[in-house]
């Protein structure tokens, strides 16, 4: 028996530490392209590996009556180096998650609770949407703008998985009016009109 | 404007078929490493991404007290090439998932009803589990056996989410004791006792 | 002498065709996730791996004073399954490429003639952009919404090229205003006025 | 002459330390998800891409007659980031490599000395397996449990090398009895008798 | 019993062919970027994940008196999209496998008998070399020259792994000499002398 | 409208260093098998996207008549983790770029003034070579040997872009000759005549 827990150590008690079957994020350490550096094995614990945020619901008293929880790598170091993450979407009545993208992943949605009218378009100008109820999963693929929209009277819940531990997230409304993007360069690079441009940025906080 | 639209039709009106952002499924088609042949874009609708099969509760009255409804690319054809796919976790009281892997994903699961627990084993022969209530989410890295149980009273419901169209899953107990794999090689590959091995053949169908 | 041509008979004219080094696209076989099938080997010539299509200015006799030519794989079968296209643009005075995403793919621009502004918006919000004179190179990273616009007063040739052999272009007027997108689905997801939607519907060839 | 040596000092002489063609393990860098720091290339020498440690037969003077010693990218820190790695194993009469899997990785075995019986078990639950003579290779898909066993009367040798750097290695026996498993949750989620279980767990050194 | 059976039925037999855990070669079917098209998973035996072709010897009465035999997915169509293969160097007295690249892949090489001279040569022309005796592995970064050669003076037998399925082969001389590269472009872009390109042309079976 | 400001808050102004869509390099930081370290992003500029150094014509005062000029991550760093640089190739009237490889790309060329001749060779042998004229691209598989030489009598200028942020370079004569590979080694490995490869040495500095 000794030897074979001496087979044992011998395979797993490197001095070294090791490249293991997972790299929970470091999040003081340096950053790569591939994600964050590796917390080191002996300091991880079962908690790495859970995540509670998404147990609470996203507070929806805001214009767009709706909330994102994210459940990406920052927030959820164990997803580091997976390939995989979430999100929680609350949608409150009339609430709507604005078009947007995520640039590095494909997604999947579970809706939990109420029903929901999601939807993409694909790189050939094609809009596929359809309205989803408890229980109906949707996925949109990867870098496509898509939108999600409460569909009946009464809250939804939904949740979201990405194929990436960090699949960014790009909010039109967001990309275009809540920064200082010049006007003038909005306008030439959407045909949007001078006077809805400003309008949206005062809604959204945008300069320029 | 009708330049635009000449420009518009110049980009997107090929007469080839176009590898485009997505890749539905047809599943009667030749199947590659990447998995499944493209459906023809022009056939492909809203219906093609989303999939109803999870709003249905699994039937739990079997021995586990549990069901697994997949979503991945062969039930759920939109996913395919996207690198993401879902299934449905259901838990009567005191089911149980046995312990299984996936052989090409990382996963990540939400606690949508009841109180879950879920753990893995590390390549460091590690155990990691932890008590999940609803809301919790967890992520089980590649190729590592992991297990769910209801760790409440009442039936629990969870949906997972892979990092694969195509993960995978192998559940240890059918993989041992499901199948004509001999019994004198379980026991040399496994040091379980014969009496073991064919009383869980009995139970799982094995012959051999 | 014969030897060695034994040998390298043995180890190159197998009897089954070979998967080799590259995979010119037959554009009327069956795709896949990765991308095309393979043209048989014996019909590949030195014709497939080369373009002409970009040698050629693009019409730029348009509302956007400008033109996008792709050599994407669809048309440029030679990259297939490489992971590298190009694209060649051209923009007279005044001329712009609006704003748009490439979903599956990293970008790298070089200025050939004239100048161009060109820029992009990140998952942060933050923009950034640059007066790109001859001779400049600029990346944008996968997935994010970028512009180029002439910033001279002569007209400005620049190529582009891909990190896919398959990357994609949405261009956002495009996936909003000319295809049947519901005005109220686009209006309560952007958050734009009725009125400017439909005003860029009529110009783009939108309905709904 | 001067001219062309200084084109080659242009390229090549860089005052940034370059990411080369490879990257051999800083075992004392940080780690990321794609593997460890590189060292510093004045620092690399042809030892870096050699190693002797698979030259000695393992010790298989224990309970499974067998040894298997690896060659991953903690040990061997010239294949780090190279998606490659070997181990080797040694079984003595009777020997047998137990059931595991490796996570993140395929397998290609070949016999250099003796026969091994060799097998894996697919997702779909079908066993595969075949005795095999020296000179004989064959193949594991990744994540895969599978197994190696001495099939001749004499001691055997093998090598195997893995589509991964760090392929990891979760031996299913010490997964459940080498550890701190409760007994319970290794029962209810294998249907294990308890018996069996804290039989296994004497003589592999586990608690709980 | 029968609803676990139930359960088992339900997940695996599914009417549609299932994109399963590997994906054997039909060498007749259509190739993809990824691979050969996967042979149907009902038609699969253990004897498609074994290869005998390394147990030969390779005829090394030839020139370089060595020979490569791989054992490749046209060869070997069990490692089809598992991104690994191998082959088998058989090197006599003063055998020498010459310089050559794997455009695709990374490389480890396990010396059985006799021992070995191999090098490879990195973009910064640094020349990494190394004898190696039985048992010793060496690793050769994907695409960079490399050669091995046999330093002993009794035959020398070592297998080579790669980091993909179909690793390609550019054997420089068969690549220079061995085909119709016109002679002056040979010179023009290698400043080898006319007499040297011709002697080796005259040699090795070359034209033009 | 605070409250939409709120949840942009809350989405993306984390304590923690955010792992985003770029990783522009710290080339001071560690390096990994994916690339350099990312610069902080609250320290990137417009600037670190745009790269003047291919705006300036290399020096073709050499004996190859020719120069290259790259934007690899070393010198750009804003393709760090992109997939994609990009380099500038000057060819005099005669000049060459000479045999050479990327060890980890493909490459795709366009040629913007005069006209080039260029081509690859397969692992088949195959050679794949034609003249190109201004506006014409062409591709080069990845690993494979390639050329590029002035076909026209006056200077000509090509960019070429790489599907990796560091593709690497080998070229062919400062492999073999420019450093210190052994002569003899040389001539083993390549059966050039011992004539030939002291000339060529002398020509490039190689020693030994």
């Amino acid at each position: 028996m000794l030897h074979i827990i001496f087979l044992f150590s011998l395979l797993f008690s490197s001095s070294h530490a090791s490249v293991l079957d997972f790299c929970v994020a470091d999040l003081m350490g340096p950053i790569g392209p591939a994600g964050y550096s590796c917390k080191k094995p002996a300091k991880v614990t079962a908690d790495d590996f859970v995540f509670s945020g998404l147990g609470i619901a996203g507070n929806t008293s805001n214009l767009i009556k709706a909330a994102v929880t994210p459940a990406f790598d920052a927030q959820f170091p164990g997803v580091n180096g997976l390939g995989i993450s979430m999100a929680r979407l609350d949608l409150a009545a009339d609430g709507v998650i604005p078009l947007h993208t995520h640039p590095g992943a494909s997604e999947v949605l579970v809706v939990v609770q109420g029903s929901i009218c999601a939807g993409f378009i694909s790189s050939a100008n094609t809009v596929y949407f359809k309205s989803l109820k408890t229980g109906d999963i949707m996925t949109f693929p990867q870098g496509l703008l898509h939108f999600q929209l409460n569909s009946g009277g009464s809250p939804a819940l939904a949740f979201v998985s990405f194929s990436s531990a960090n699949p960014g997230l790009q909010i039109l409304d967001f990309a275009l009016f809540a920064n200082d993007f010049p006007s003038e360069l909005i306008e030439k690079t959407t045909f949007l009109d001078d006077a809805q441009v400003k309008k949206l940025k005062a809604v959204l906080g945008g300069t320029g």
